[in-house]
This record gives structure tokens, C-alpha cells and sequence, in this order.
């Protein structure tokens, strides 16, 4: 008996969505630039993703919370290499 | 009266981390290259914003639906004019 779980839709997206950063943050540390990342693009998603963490936090929601922490660590640590590389 | 309202958080995220991704669209576009935006981040998240529709369409949340809708064309874009750029 096969078994069509939409919930698996779900969590795959979101581990997808959430680790899809972790390469990024590789290539910026390997390259030591990230230039062609844009500043805006950073500033903007680091916002909704702070938003949907206070809206995780008040619906009780542990997989929003949980995915959008760790997506709001890696991009913060993007943003915060992409400027110091573009200092050197 | 001040109403909190919490709903309003999360619609602001999904605008935000939608619309975050113009400003990368229309970096590439001008720059002419997104040599530093990772390939591979493109493609999971790709990945995963293609799961989030499915979900949203078997779960009928329009909000879902609408936002990875417009998250997915936008990185599509973004991944095709990085590779078209990359091979001029």
C-alpha cells in the first residue's frame, strides 16, 4: 500500500528552502567575494525571514520557527562575509 | 484601538521574501553576470520553492501558491541569465 503523505511535500520544501543557503555561504567563504549578490536582495529577504520568525513564534509553529532560524543564520552570515570581502 | 494582528506578519514575510529576489534579478541583469550567486543554491531552492507549490496546491492555500509562484519565476530568470551570461 503506497501512502501519499502531502506533510512530505511540505518538510522536503522546507529543509530544500532552508539548506539551499549552505552552498551559497560555501562558494562566498571558497571565493572570498560576493560581489554579484546583491545588498537589497539580502536586506529584504533577512527581513521576511525575521518576520516570519515572530509569526512562527506567535502561531506556535516549531517547523516554521526551526526552518527560518537557521535560514535567517546562514544568510546572515552571507551578508555579513559579502561585506567583509568587499572591504579587502 | 490598537488591533495586533498577527496574520499581518505573515503576509508581510511572504511579500518581503518573495520581492526579495527583483533586486538579484535586476543586479544580474545590469552587471551582465552572477558569477558569485551559487549554482547549486539556485537549483535546491528552485527545488524547494517547486515543492512549495505542490504543497500549497494539495493543501488549496492560495497564499502558497501565489508567492512561490512569483519566488519560482523570479529565480528562474535569475538561473537562467547567470548561465546565459556565464557563457558569453
Amino acid at each position: 500500500m503506497i501512502i501519499f503523505n502531502v506533510e512530505l511535500y511540505g518538510y522536503f520544501a522546507a529543509i530544500l528552502t532552508t539548506l539551499a543557503f549552505l552552498p551559497q555561504l560555501i562558494k562566498t567563504l571558497k571565493t572570498k567575494k560576493a560581489e554579484d549578490v546583491s545588498l537589497i536582495t539580502l536586506i529584504m529577504f533577512l527581513t521576511g525571514v525575521l518576520s516570519w520568525i515572530i509569526y512562527g513564534y506567535n502561531i506556535s509553529s516549531t517547523p516554521i520557527l526551526v526552518a527560518n532560524i537557521i535560514t535567517f543564520i546562514l544568510n546572515l552570515l552571507i551578508l555579513i562575509f559579502k561585506i567583509n570581502f568587499s572591504k579587502e
